[in-house]
């Protein structure tokens, strides 16, 4: 068994923005040539998510719509007595969900026909630490 | 280390169901031998989801209820602009979240007494596939 | 490759109540003696959830009143027709996701700086189980 860890800093124009790093993902994989395995891709910050779903630009706008729908950016969160004002930042990243297991077979990433890879960024503009961990042989 | 791979063609009668797959996951994992591990269960499609909870009709409609109401149908998703009308089976799809990991211990899948895992499907009437992938020894 | 699985007890004293277990998670990797690895951290059961995000009293309350806003209390859920009051917490539990999993690396809980590990408990004053497996080596 190999298991290779590597880290990738973040750092997004926008306060809020998908990335896509389904090639971020495949090329650290091919690095380590494991053949069957998997790869966890998981967000080492409390304001950022990880998901599969579609590179299309129309339903990653619906996505950014619906999170602010759902987790509203607010002046009253508890959260900001400390300071802070990215209460929906945290929200929204229990919304999406922290990390994604990500299968390999055959030396490459078992995604369906239409999966990519974002990271999802609610609170940035700044350095932030991506954990990309595989595992197989 | 046994790694084991199979993909499951999904084709659901309705546009929205929950299908119970836990006997699929089961059979997957006793086909390998593999007496401690996990299994992997993830949808490979971006309209759909996997989840664990309760085997009970009341709550599953609660759960589709509940589904249409924090990830409604509706017309004039930006997404429709590419000719699709599913826009909403993305939204339910990231609610949901669209894999589990299921831990095997002593030969079987390590589950809770309530606990069922279920494949959901947003956009239906079609063939999709679902991917198991079991690790262990 | 080590394979190593324990179950904890789980007993709120209040109906609903989120619990730090980082240091429960960090204990049973650190018995194991694994190195580079990987640990579940799942709930047993379907209403409690599992999820990382940040040790301050603020942002706990308001994933509270998230949960409740999103997931309502309601006494008309259909779920409820079994005699159950808990649909809610049902429905709180998809929300937050049942499950993470933990990167190991050098011996250690490989999370960022502010990432903690909680236990959700949406229907609680009763002993519920928490499964912790880790692998690795």
């Amino acid at each position: 068994m190999k298991w290779h860890t590597v880290y990738h800093w973040m750092e997004t124009a926008k306060q809020r923005e998908f990335i896509n790093i389904t090639t971020i993902v495949e090329d650290t994989v091919k690095e380590t040539g494991i053949r069957e395995g998997m790869a966890l891709v998981s967000a080492m910050h409390i304001t950022s998510g990880v998901f599969v779903n579609d590179e299309e630009e129309g339903i990653k706008a619906d996505f950014m719509e619906w999170a602010e729908k759902l987790a509203p950016f607010r002046s009253d969160y508890r959260h900001h007595r400390t300071g802070e004002t990215n209460g929906d930042a945290h929200l929204k990243s229990l919304l999406f969900h922290h990390q994604v297991m990500i299968p390999v077979t055959n030396g490459k990433l078992d995604l369906g026909p239409w999966q990519e890879i974002f990271y999802a960024e609610f609170d940035g503009r700044r350095r932030k630490r991506l954990l990309i961990k595989v595992m197989g042989e």
